[in-house]
């Protein structure tokens, strides 16, 4: 076994299994404290919490508390290894929300039978948080248990699979978009996959400004196109009337190129047929569609960025999720609606065209970090984002009228 | 509102809602950090765990994690008040986990339709935890709930409402019995109430050695007898063949009376009937069957406990559940059993009878506490209970076969 995959077991085992524990916030070290906490204390909350629910925010942990559910059936780029399997995963995610954003956060493994059995589960557990952080579910099943959370559940409901990696992919190509000197309106894009992330990223796209028309997006089978009848609900959304049926047909002029599909996709032939100034996003994890020094020998007008940390331009979730959630349960947001996503994708942008601080450059490890070719997306140890995201987000909830209360005074003011 | 009131509801609220959040128990810093805790070195443990599920205790929090679940159908006294209310309850619960026995909990709240809804709901999240705790959930429900779910889960359900009480309510019997030189197995034993902790102390009584023809048990109809044609299957069970139809008949004699019912139901004239040196246990909350000064000068030969931490001989849960999941833990169990719920009681029994360390009279603040009338059962606050009720759950886990792991080296010694 590799160094580092023992150091991850490690890691992992010690000195206690796991990531997270469940420590406690109040006194509890005297009998007079426990008549407090517990009986007959205790009743005094209960009794504010069934007269008025809305007092689960001030007298229980619920407000703070995202919880992080998945079955298991999409983990990472592993695929289907069912509930427990993905346990460290949820833990880590709930790690990254506490790391980032100050949330606590506790996964949940769920099995179940059908997908309505999913969703009849999370719903029926759901009160328990103040937020529900979907993760790891495959597709098309994520898509329907999406949707009916949002609608079954008082409290937000977010894939970050399909939203997050969509909000920070479009903030990046957003980025690079100006950079290249080109718009999103006019843009040709290829999407080469057409899993629960690459459909929400085309979504957000056109909900940026993107044509659908514009859009050529790829499954295993090639080309989706409308005469194709083996194509789901979500799939047939992008179906393009055109007789093109390759990725090399498509990709002839196109301006931004999105891999969410596996390694070595796009070979250096092809990514010369693209247009002047082309943007590839090459996501596939840890093997990129094409090496970024591979696709920058080929052509060298080219923004490149990946999933990859130890590359310029990284997309990753974590950018977004933690503040998402930030933002949006200090203000009791009911639900994380379109505004939202986007103020998220505009805060994000914004960030990246900001001086950096020493301590991110450190961090990172770079010496110059200045908005451009090489650096379009903010990196994850910039402590500005929660301050920026989670404000951009909230304020965006109460403008669109899903919060419940208003901006908190002084919200994450500088 | 009290001052009490206020106190109990400024605990909860300040300085942040609730009373439990959770932390990190791993380095989170570094960007080298979180290549381990996430993406790509989460894998190896996913990986691990797919290859066999135990490595789910080796790798993530689970082992020492234990779900306090309700769906709020018996919140304390106050009833059905729904399931959020019931959250400051679960909390505090969870609360006590930690503060007792080191376990990490976090409560879950239940809304649902129908009972097998409910069952669904938890057996389909039971993976992510080490143990179940099952709390404020209305008879008969929770039977068939708890039986369900004991059947579905890999890992050990406890409705702690019925064994937790009745576990403690044995020891402290027993007890009780010795003092006054009486046998459990002759004893003429009165019962009023018919709930999920009633049922469940006979059980457990009958199991230490009650014989189930000596017990009278009253619901709000009056005694359980064979010719009544209302009764649900577990009341059933406690159908006496008798022609005696009210308490004062069946308590002429008796040796035992367990109350969990309601306030003054006891009277003095009632008490009268009992045996020589009696044992009541009136611990209806907060008001009790009888108060004890009233029983005390109604009667000097009677032994006398109460769910009160501000009488002697209070019958309260936390002596036993954290540390029974402590030692179910410990070693694994896949289940609960009678083994390990009688070694819990006689564990309990017997740290009651050995000489009390001064710090913990001090935080009881008594002078004295010696095995008689007057301290039949430990005091929550003894830390000695965690060693010995632990250990002898997990001792008998392993005897009984339901342990997967032995008892690890020098398990809980002084």
């Amino acid at each position: 076994m590799s160094d580092f995959r023992q150091k991850a077991l490690d890691y992992h085992q010690y000195p206690t299994p796991g990531k997270i524990s469940v420590e406690l916030t109040k006194p509890a070290d005297s009998a007079k404290d426990l008549a407090l906490a517990y009986s007959p204390g205790v009743a005094e909350p209960v009794r504010a919490i069934a007269e008025d629910p809305d007092n689960a925010y001030k007298y229980t942990a619920k407000g703070n508390m995202v919880a992080v559910i998945s079955n298991g059936t999409a983990i990472l780029g592993l695929g289907n290894l069912g509930p427990l399997a993905s346990k460290p995963v949820m833990e880590g995610k709930a790690l990254l929300f506490k790391r980032f954003a100050g949330l606590d956060s506790i996964d949940i493994e769920v099995s179940h039978r059908t997908t309505q059995d999913f969703i009849n589960t999370v719903a029926n557990i759901a009160d328990t948080f103040g937020g529900i952080n979907l993760e790891d579910i495959k597709a098309p099943e994520c898509f329907e248990i999406e949707q009916a959370l949002i609608e079954k559940c008082n409290v937000p409901v977010f894939h970050d699979d399909q939203h997050g990696t969509a909000i920070v992919t479009a903030a990046g190509m957003l980025n690079a978009l100006e950079i290249q000197g080109k718009s999103l309106r006019d843009a040709h894009i290829v999407c080469m996959g057409a899993g629960a992330a690459a459909i929400a990223c085309m979504e957000l796209l056109i909900k940026c400004g993107a044509q659908r028309e514009h859009i050529y997006m790829l499954d295993s089978k090639g080309v989706i196109h409308t005469r194709r009848e083996d194509l789901n609900e979500y799939k047939a959304l992008f179906a393009n009337n055109t007789d093109k049926r390759t990725l090399e047909e498509v990709i002839e002029g196109a301006d931004l190129f999105l891999g969410v599909s596996g390694p070595d996709l796009l070979s250096p032939e092809t990514l010369k047929l693209m247009a002047d100034k082309p943007i590839v996003f090459a996501c596939s994890n840890p093997d990129p569609e094409i090496k970024p020094e591979l696709a920058q020998q080929t052509r060298d007008d080219i923004i490149i960025g990946t999933g990859r940390s130890d590359y310029p331009n990284q997309v990753n979730n974590v950018l977004c999720f933690p503040f998402m959630f930030r933002g949006a349960l200090d203000v009791r947001a009911t639900a994380i609606n379109d505004e939202m996503k986007i103020a998220a994708v505009e805060a994000i942008r914004q960030l990246a065209k900001e001086e950096v601080p020493d301590e991110v450059k450190k961090a990172a490890g770079i010496d110059e970090l200045t908005f451009g070719a090489d650096y379009i997306i903010p990196k994850p140890m910039d402590p500005r984002l929660c301050q920026r995201v989670a404000k951009a987000v909230a304020e965006a909830a109460v403008e669109s009228g899903v919060a419940k209360i208003p901006l908190p005074e002084n919200y994450m003011q500088d």
